[in-house]
């Protein structure tokens, strides 16, 4: 298999970087295509601890410089993963997160690391939504796209018709009621909207609105920030 | 005065786009040296208020697409502040934010605008740190920036000497106490590493030390992050 640049169509994705490698092979095994290093890079302690594992695993592995330079979303990556895409199933009875229509992939990448951080393992996207495999989102995660279950829905009502046990707590500028106030009900799903528009009106009639209180000198919190304190909030 | 693309070295920086600039005319009008505005922009109705407001204060102004694509951080920009660089005074009875050696423009952008979003306005710089009037910390601030009193020191220990009457809160993943336990005692300074090495153990001397609690499963949460759950909990 020739390996090229990632791009949406292909099958394959890329992970850059010791942990996330390490993550990818403990939590994703069955994905792996190969791991590449960089030469320089085995002077490592990291990376050397990254090849003694894919020994250990029998992992197909290759020594390539160029492939490194061609596929690293950043510069200086002595270790790149290559793995299937895949989807997952969502566990029905945990917490979801939803986010109606994300477009950043940075920002998917940091709701996964603050998911997994506060302990959150369901993901849901609600389609358009940018591809979670783009190597933005998978280095903003750090590794911890491998610890997410997510999986994406063509809207938000076939995903609701699915999970009807959910109870929805929707994020709205204009919601009805101070996160602080709100007891969240479990199995619960916190629905949030895109980066530039939020929630569309008809999310009042699914479940709960809540906000997160802030000045009135901003517009609104970023949607990363958004999620990341709910998360914090909802987890206690 | 030619105007060059913005460089550290540089009196002068750039905000980019309408609501930014509508910030900086209404909260720094005295540092403002120009205003320019792409010619298609002007069919915008946010730029047309921005036009207005340009002429009522007087400002000076210049349509000229060239300059707009030189000097904006993003394509499609339509509108672009020109002001001096500042530094500003700190409010010694306002609870401050401080960063140690931050790297990251965006970050430092993200964390301007969540100060302003919890009603924060002082932000203390701790060099070697980013510069504050990069286009990425500019943009990620999106106006929230000249909202902010914002001032660099050689040292911890400088800014320390100065402002003694604060309690400081220093942010590390071995701090003594969860921050839901902590009763913030104003004025107070909350104290963070930068993204990659956290805080010095020298900071367990200096008042008290906090951590946010997050699963074994990712190494730490974001700076922007941590100083994001940090405000929401101090501020309330």
């Amino acid at each position: 298999m020739k390996i090229k640049r990632y791009n949406k169509k292909s099958s394959y994705a890329f992970c850059f970087g010791s942990e996330p490698v390490k993550d990818l092979l403990k939590k994703k095994r069955e994905r792996v295509l190969k791991v590449v290093f960089k030469e320089e890079g085995l002077k490592d302690s990291n990376v050397k601890k990254i090849f003694k594992m894919v020994k250990e695993k029998k992992v197909d592995f290759e020594i390539n410089d160029r492939l490194i330079e061609k596929t690293a979303f950043k510069e200086n990556t002595y270790v790149v993963g290559i793995f299937e895409k895949y989807e997952c199933k969502l566990n029905e009875k945990k917490n979801h997160i939803v986010l109606v229509n994300p477009r950043n992939p940075r920002n998917i990448g940091t709701v996964m690391r603050n998911m997994v951080g506060f302990g959150f393992e369901d993901l849901v996207l609600i389609k358009p939504a940018v591809d979670i495999f783009q190597p933005g989102a998978v280095s903003s995660a750090m590794g911890s796209m491998f610890y997410v279950n997510f999986r994406y829905f063509d809207s938000f009502e076939e995903y609701k018709t699915i999970f009807k046990k959910h109870n929805i707590y929707s994020f709205m500028l204009d919601g009805e009621k101070e996160i602080a106030e709100i007891k969240f009900e479990e199995p619960f799903s916190l629905v949030f909207g895109n980066e530039s528009k939020g929630l569309a009106k008809k999310f009042k009639k699914y479940g709960k609105t809540v906000f997160i209180p802030h000045s009135k000198n901003i517009d609104s919190l970023n949607l990363s920030m958004s999620v990341g304190i709910a998360l914090y909030v909802a987890s206690k």
